[in-house]
């Protein structure tokens, strides 16, 4: 069995823990809380990789900056700056976690992309 | 590429922990235990979103009212329930899990129901 | 929407955590070991319901009385055991972990039978 | 129901852990830093197991002596080198993290071969 030349590769960055202001709240609008991050991305593997520290980057910087309402809307803005940026992009799958903002439990959105390449 | 005005998201609530009477052993009608509802909710984003602090609203008091028999018909009554309040589910996974009612083990019964809007 | 009088449902027994002899190094023979069992039963519930701890003692019991050689006879033996026993299973999704027979890494084999029913 | 003389397994080793020369950052190559990896193989049992044991020691051994410059590289030589000695193996999937490369989350590559036997 020889080396292959292309393969589907996934890219997992789990667990990734900032804060930044994100909510509808009054007091989600004044102070930032904890999120985390998780993200999957599948695609092609040749000659060229793509690079998880530049993908974490530009999640937290841009969470950090657009400050949203809605982990629904950030969903929607990560997802086009991440494929804009990474072009190799076949599949991602985004989840944002506010992890103490109810209680009692964990709640997270997530949201998949499939991108015709 | 621009943005999506249409696009399906999850929402988790996960290891939502309260007590509730439920069970159909002797002691399990007398003393409240500890549960932990998991939560998978496919909807379809547009303008509106479905807020996950009513969800688990809906849910611990449901669970806390009904002091059900059987985990089979706390699902059957949830899922009943959230989608009558909340019509935009597509899809919903519920899982219940009794963490102490067996010494060596967790035990959890799980149910998915894919709607038709 | 009303009652669903038939639906489908998933038990889980999770991180279910004894010792038993298993194995077939010397002292594998000789000593029991910690094992953790995780069980999947797919079923349809209608009036009747399988009982979880009846479940997990038929497991217990069987992997300690039947000191087995290897994993995977372990998970055949129990999938026909647990399938005699409990009729209405659908589906079985047996996963058995040594924790601790090699150092630095835990070891499961699991197992996922389709039954006719 | 009588037993089944072929049937289809997964074998799991997860969290194996350990410390090697990964990446290509300066230094990377000087220091070695842990790794996470974790593996599912799909095999058809009859006769014959695959034994976990060789199969954690082939991929320490490759790991710690190959040195690899991107978890892409090391993802190709392992699924080619545990294929050539475990022809039994159907699906391989293999995932390694790097759990302490970036501050505040863990970064993994996965990949998933379908070998045609």
């Amino acid at each position: 069995m020889k080396r292959k030349e292309l393969f589907s590769l996934k890219i997992f960055i789990n667990d990734f823990t900032f804060t930044c202001i994100i909510g509808i709240l009054d007091f989600e609008r004044l102070e930032p809380q904890k999120v985390i991050v998780d993200v999957e991305i599948e695609y092609t593997f040749d000659a060229e990789f793509i690079n998880y520290a530049q993908v974490a980057d530009l999640i937290k910087a841009n969470m950090k900056n657009e400050k949203f309402l809605l982990i629904e809307d950030a969903l929607q803005h990560l997802s086009i700056q991440l494929k804009n940026k990474f072009s190799k992009i076949n599949t991602l799958s985004l989840k944002i976690t506010k992890p103490s903002i109810l209680p009692d439990c964990k709640v997270s959105v997530s949201d998949i992309t499939h991108f015709n390449s």
